[in-house]
């Protein structure tokens, strides 16, 4: 900050605001006759200027645009028009409405609409897209010459998500390079773009995505990515100096933000890299970063001893970053108001022009406002107009253009380069940007001197802003706030990798140590123990945990029985405290015990803090759940009061299965906790140590010894006895189904002593599918569905078994996504670069493997991947998918609980429908489709527990997806829902008659009733 | 209306209301002193003037002086006084917390605060009751003669609940007579008190209340309860006759108003009373009926040919009429507003004094404002002061006394006559009913002229609130109203007594019919059937029901789980309209299905109506509730929506049984069917009949005949294989608890092809108690334990049959309880008289005698009602009482399901709770109390589903009174809850992400920002 003010005081900043209007309005000049933004004239279709009038309507529009390129046949090109118009309603402008009411109905009319979509839709896109092949691209840039304007091509391109398209983007930039550079060297030389104050520049000029060079840009695995990536960078950059290129480095999401720049430095530190000025990289001034970013690129440069162009712009991840934070519960990375924006622009400026030398600026940007004070600060401080260039968007602003080359400014056009059609994602992602930013332009330009608001000072608005901006009311004292996600750890920030680190290896250091079963207050060692070895390196021993027997079950809960009295009497606020106060340690303890499941469960990173992150949710949840129910349900009538009030069941025997080895104790204890209903936890065999942790954490949080319980043991013996006790009043079990319906069929005999009927919850098991319609997104499909079907190496009750894929897009999707499978590295959890981590332990791992020979005969296998390499350190199985598979065939209808995906054909979406319903479980589901009126029938008739759609089917957050199946997925219990807490609960109704002799304290609350009676007789 | 208006024009309406003003300010001059009712000298004690202060405080106050008479142990009176002033909290006014601070503990200081107590509480009383023997009645009389004030006596009492009651009524009131009649004779003449314009008028004066002469003053029983209080009447009247004295029937509560008068007209019109003049009756103008009633009671005294004394009073139970009201949703029968209830005082006032040919004028008010006007009438007509009198209480308003004495009118002192302490209850009621009016004058009277406001019409008044007075808002088209539960029928209107009658004569034409199975829309008969005979009458046969096999069970299941997609998918709002309607044919059917219920259940007809109300409340509640769940629960973020929401488990077997024979089955039928779950209903064998009518409603309603399906049979044949079936996904059954464990059992079985686990709900049996402290309300509580135990028979699982009773209450409790058996007519369920019917069937009443027999070795037989004489007719079970019954006997711990009951003693009230939770059993329970800790202790550990404090425990409102136990009572569900149809969903969760290319169309809903980013590059 201290940088910033003498930066600014120094060139003495009223002299450089009054020189920034003066450039202003002669800009405003230029551009001629007035016209300004909000002149149509400034667009160049006039379609684009329709839907600026309406955003529902641009949303639409920029939504079937979107889904263009995939619809192949015309009637599905009308289909799509019909619905997303439809869902604009009434205020779709004739224009767009006519053609769509007009065109006959039928395959003539199709084609007539398709074509005529397909032809407004190419012509947009022309607008923006310089060409497709180098020849084309070489035709553009020599137009652009013409005018003297300088160019950067920006490679498009379908998202990478396989190596093979990561090769072919590397390939795509050199044939660039090679295309331009030589070409443009027989050109003419234009001093105005061909030259800066030191000489000669490249006159070929590219922009990349560093994401698009490595299937999987993955900031938890720096260094894995890095290496990826620059495997494919050095080839370019290699070229761009052999040809004397120009190289730009883009930036993306903010996610990817701080490993694009740690690759771009490590790269341009190496030797053969070193001294090449031409290179570029991009810095965000949206981002709150963004001055701190600069002051890094400032002492990298100078130690590199070579300066590097910074294009500064403001960015174009606005909406997404917004979005995604709130999403998460991440802080905003971007700033909130427009002005802040503007304001970080020019500080950023004045930063770039004190530090040319090493810095190179190029001001990228249409703000008229924002380039004035650039110039101007160049001026004020005596910089030559050709030691900063300034960079403007093709096919967009062309006066803006023709402004600054008149004033003699070097400008260069960025242009997007790829096939028409594909390119379509980045011509939406501009359109939708760039109509929101037309409809601020638009808003804020009323009144009589628009000129002079739009190049109002940032800082002034702000003032003015500020002044009318109310203060927040406080938070109402003993209140809790409203329930949020604990938002999920940042790895894409250095210091979080670091601490994951630093608590493996912590945790590493306190392997294979004892753990005694928890019965009251007694720590109990039995002479037999259940033994966790890490899933990753199986000669790691985890920890010994004592093996509980029936006689244990039996104390255990007679205790729970002597405790439930006077747990379940407690104020609701004091148990729900109880919860809150693990919550907060769990919070404290977060990488330690992540770290502990990655050992113990093969967690990998992500998962295993998410896992974590899901345990500290439902204590959330469920304690603020139980205050909200612990407030009686009044149905008062003046002189008589009935309340419905709500009490825990009984003891609560809990039996979770091992594979969100925190979260689901966690969740089903929580309920039964707070619920009043002291628990009896019997762990799942293979991660008995997290239990324990879990239920140390409860007892350190203030639930008494008696009220949580630890016995860890055999199922068959221990879980069965205390399933089959007549004192425990609720059984909460998550697992697989054949043993979820035996402790049905067993809590329902009522057993001598026993003074209730027991409530069972079973959460069981799934065979989930992802359906694929024929205008799906394949980038987004082919990850999601991978994603849902190997994360945590495809044990979790939700992971997706089968892709339903519609026949339009089955051959694409098919290839895709084996294409894709190879990047999904197979590995030891602790390693942040493993995708898919070892299966639980060796029995799973022989009974998945099983399973999979058994598939292979069952369809086409189009991914197999081998880990033989990898048999002697851990349980790891490689995935295997296999297409065209019978929806009868076991591989489609059996549960596997491991990363085996069946690819199943679907002729429509009745058929996909029918198949996905033709399971015996309804736990989890998905689809992609850009169909409204698909994703419409969906909703409806895909009848499982959590629908997901055009994402993941993985991943339910506490209270936002509320989680559990039905079928033989479950008896209907949704965990982290509004209902969850019932299932533990009685309720008791308390009337009372407050009438005595005929009066009743409340009379006077009579509504209608202005006074009493008058005296009588 | 017409002749009110005539009768007000005729002395010129302008001149009666100067003059009232007139007379009116010459009363108030004559008070003296601008004295007025605010003035706390109108006010006898200073206690009483304190209390004004607070409402709070004056109601528990005065709740303590109403319990005061029960207290035997001075602790208990320093405990009461504890927990009274402390729920008033820090207003207690220092007067009267500081005695309690400073009584030392212990007995000493315990005694010393009884004493004060107790004085305080007689030296108020005292101001009220003129006495307790007819010694010191005459007594007070002298006094009064001295004072130039005539008298009647009003004579005191408990609430009669015994004809033992009745009967010491009936003589203290002959004892009255002859007591003061005599002596006054001899007293010598005073002219102001002892003529009217006739001639001399008794001296001896009598105000009695009809209620007090029968154990049970039941309107639904008019013809019944009518010959019981003439029995007891006739010689009252004939004693005044013979002793020339006057006797008034006094007015009580709205519901008793016609009989009243209906009595009263039929006793007078009786040769031996017919010439008598000097009889009264009461008419009460803070009723709407009021001029009716007069009008009335003008056309009945013509006819008669002598006149009667009317008693124009405002009226004493307006509160009580209010509350009542609202309770049970009747119209409110008073007048809302205080001016509405004196305008209408004024139009009475002016009918007397026109028609006081027949209706003798007896003013009874303390309202200044009301008695000018009266007199001012008088005046304008050429009335002379002695045809009318002027009636106020004895212990207020002595100014108002002597200003009217003074004046020269004859004022009668409406003397209370009783014991002290027990008299206590009116004492509280007037106390009441004078501080709610009191504080009315306080805060009408604010300003400089309280005089004159005083002074105002009504009509003036009503005037200026109505211009206040805002419209209420309309409903939203569209939304139904917010449900409320069907009013009972009000049996004490002839009206619905007619139509109760003509009901069940048109039913009783239609018996014998037969009934088909109903499978989808077929008809079946088979060869064996179940017949329904009349539980009061065996000879008749109400009807003959089909008998489904198990091949029945089948088809009907197959129907409903091919219906089930269909109807589960039709909007929420559809289903819930069946229910709707279905309520509205069972409101237009209301009487004729409760006629079914009499004949077929031996439903008595207040219960048999009720029960018909609960099935529409079922219908109307279910069909609101389900329509609120249909609105899903959202959990959106920007970019991703998430809807939480429910639907259907499937086909649901519906086994309820046969004592509420239409509430029962319907509502477990709308629960199921508006959830979306077809229905196959098996009804109890012993009320098939209902069950179809139920059937049939449905369907008329809407739902299709596979959605509804009518299977009569046997429980262990049809019903089993109901449950047993694969298909059913809800179990739903009301019944014993054996059926319930054994199907619950069943159920849980997952049996070949199979799709669900299957959700069962069991409303099981009930053994419940009622607890009666040793401070309670002795005439409510046994009241209260009968009803509960003896209402139906005890056919209910709610029912109460076990009283345990505190020590310090016991014996006076039992002895009350048992003279007040007999009063329980055992009789056939369409005499509107039973208030026993017989129980369901044969077997049920030799089940019930076996367990009599069992139960008169276990403890003291207080009551064992013959019915031998019965015996032929029907299944007819006289009540037993057993009393010192212990705990652990077979007759205090399992469910007989008849009118029998177990008396037990409490040592206190640790001991009452452990006794009352001890059972298996946890469903309904009750508390007399006035013990406000003692209440509180109750609600929190007294552990059943439905608690009941200070009145019966059974009669649960849908909504109102969710219901249902736990234990061995029921898994827990709530029937007219909010949760219960939770039962019959499983809920879905869809997550949509409406991010596409990182824009989504709801990021404009993003609170915090101001407007979108900047265009970028």
């Amino acid at each position: 900050m201290a940088t910033t003010e003498r930066m600014q005081a120094a060139p003495g900043p009223r002299a450089v605001e009054e020189r920034t209007r003066e450039i202003g309005r002669e800009l405003f000049r230029r551009i001629g006759g007035g016209a300004s933004p909000l002149d149509r004239a400034w667009w160049d279709d006039q379609l684009m200027g329709l839907t600026m009038d309406d955003p529902e309507v641009k949303v639409q529009l920029f939504r079937f645009i979107d889904a263009l390129p995939t619809l192949v046949e015309p009637a599905s090109v009308r289909r799509h028009l019909n619905e997303y118009l439809a869902e604009a309603g009434v205020r779709v402008p004739a224009l767009l409405s006519m053609p769509l009411a007009m065109a006959p109905p039928g395959p003539v009319g199709d084609r007539m609409l398709a074509g005529m979509a397909r032809a407004a839709a190419t012509r947009m896109a022309r607008r923006f897209i310089t060409g497709s092949t180098p020849q084309e691209a070489f035709r553009t840039v020599l137009g652009l010459r013409r005018k003297r304007v300088a160019f950067t091509a920006d490679l498009l391109g379908e998202a990478v998500i396989t190596e093979a398209e990561a090769d072919a983007y590397r390939h795509t930039c050199i044939e660039l390079i090679r295309g331009l550079a030589g070409p443009l060297a027989e050109e003419p030389e234009i001093r105005l773009i061909d030259r800066d104050e030191h000489g000669p520049i490249p006159r070929a000029n590219l922009s990349l995505k560093l994401t698009s060079l490595t299937a999987r840009f993955d900031p938890t695995a720096a260094e894995a990515t890095a290496d990826r990536v620059l495997d494919r960078l050095r080839p370019i950059l290699r070229e761009a100096i052999a040809r004397w290129a120009f190289v730009n480095v883009d930036m993306e999401q903010y996610a990817y933000k701080d490993l694009t720049y740690a690759i771009f430095r490590r790269v341009l530190d190496e030797a053969e890299f070193r001294a090449y000025p031409h290179f570029g990289i991009v810095c965000q001034a949206y981002l709150r970063d963004a001055e701190a970013d600069l002051r890094m690129l400032l002492g990298w440069a100078e130690g590199r001893g070579t300066p590097v162009t910074v294009r500064l712009v403001k960015g174009a991840y606005w909406d997404y970053e917004v979005l995604h934070a709130r999403q998460v519960g991440w802080p905003i990375p971007v700033w909130a108001r427009k002005w802040e924006t503007d304001a970080c622009y020019e500080r950023c400026s004045d930063f770039l022009l004190d530090h040319r030398r090493w810095l190179r600026p190029a001001f990228g940007s249409h703000n008229l406002r924002s380039l004035a004070h650039a110039m101007a600060g160049a001026e004020v401080r005596g910089i030559p107009t050709d030691s900063y260039e300034v960079q403007i968007l093709h096919g967009m602003g062309d006066p803006i253009r023709r402004a600054l080359v008149g004033r003699g400014h070097r400008v260069r056009v960025y242009s997007p380069y790829g096939a028409m059609l594909p390119g379509m994602a980045y011509l939406v992602r501009r359109l939708l940007e760039n109509t929101s930013n037309e409809s601020f332009l638009k808003a804020s330009a009323q009144g009589d001197a628009p000129i002079g608001e739009l190049l109002k000072s940032p800082q002034e608005v702000g003032t003015m802003r500020a002044l009318a901006t109310r203060a927040r009311p406080e938070a109402e004292p003993g209140v809790l706030p409203p329930f949020a996600n604990q938002p999920p750890v940042d790895f894409s920030r250095a210091e979080n990798r670091d601490r994951m680190r630093a608590a493996l290896e912590e945790v590493r250091s306190r392997l294979g140590r004892e753990y005694p079963l928890l019965i009251g207050p007694d720590e109990v060692r039995t002479g037999d123990s259940l033994v966790s070895e890490s899933p990753s390196d199986a000669s790691l021993i985890v920890g010994r945990s004592a093996k509980a027997t029936r006689d244990h079950a039996d104390r255990a809960l007679s205790g729970a029985e002597a405790a439930y009295p006077s747990w379940s009497g407690r104020p609701d606020r004091e148990r729900a405290d109880v919860l809150l106060k693990a919550a907060a340690i769990m919070r404290a303890r977060l990488f330690e015990l992540a770290a502990w499941e990655v050992f113990e469960c093969a967690k990998p990173w992500q998962e295993a803090t998410a896992d974590v992150d899901e345990a500290i949710d439902f204590c959330e949840f469920y304690a603020r759940r139980m205050i909200d129910l612990a407030d009686p349900r009044r149905r008062d009538v003046a002189g008589e009061t009935n309340r419905l009030s709500y009490f825990g069941r009984g003891p609560a025997v809990v039996i979770p299965p091992w594979n969100f080895p925190l979260a689901i104790p966690c969740g089903m204890t929580a309920a039964a906790l707070v619920a009043g209903c002291p628990v009896v936890l019997k762990p799942a065999e293979q991660s008995p140590v997290m239990a324990w942790h879990l239920v140390s954490i409860l007892r350190e949080a203030g639930a008494p010894p008696e009220v949580v319980q630890y016995l860890p043991g055999v199922g068959e013996e221990v879980g069965a006895a205390l399933v089959e006790d007549p004192r425990a009043a609720v059984v909460a079990f998550t697992g697989s189904r054949a043993v979820g319906l035996s402790i049905n069929r067993s809590a329902a005999e009522t057993r001598p002593g026993q003074r209730h009927v027991k409530r069972v919850i079973a959460e069981m098991g799934g065979k989930n599918a992802i359906i694929v319609d024929d205008d799906a997104d394949l980038d987004e499909a082919v990850v999601g569905v991978l994603a849902s079907a190997l994360g945590y190496a495809g044990q979790k009750c939700s992971a997706c078994s089968r892709a339903i894929v519609l026949d339009g897009v089955y051959d694409a999707f098919v290839s895709r996504l084996a294409e894709a499978v190879p990047s999904w590295t197979v590995g030891p959890a602790d390693d942040p670069d493993s995708a898919v981590p070892p299966v639980i332990d060796a029995e799973a791992r022989d009974r998945i493997e099983r399973a999979k020979a058994d598939a292979r005969s069952e369809g086409r296998v189009v991914a197999d991947v081998d880990v033989d390499p990898l048999r002697d350190r851990g349980h790891y199985v490689g995935p295997l998918i296999v297409a065209d598979v019978d929806p009868k065939a076991r591989v489609a209808r059996e549960e596997i609980f491991g990363p085996v995906l069946a690819v199943i054909r679907a002729n429509d979406l009745d058929d996909a429908l029918r198949i996905a319903n033709g399971v015996e479980y309804a736990l989890t589901g998905g689809l992609y489709s850009r169909s409204p009126a698909h994703i419409e029938r969906v909703r409806g008739s895909f009848l499982v527990g959590n629908l997901y759609i055009n994402r993941p089917c993985t991943g339910a957050l506490v209270d936002r997806q509320p989680f559990g199946g039905f079928r033989m997925s479950g008896i209907g219990t949704k965990a982290g829902g509004p209902d969850y807490l019932l299932e533990f609960l009685l309720a008791r109704c308390v009337t009372e008659n407050t009438m005595r002799r005929g009066f009743a304290p409340d009379v006077d609350e009579l509504a209608e009733v202005e006074v009493r009676g008058d005296v009588g007789i």
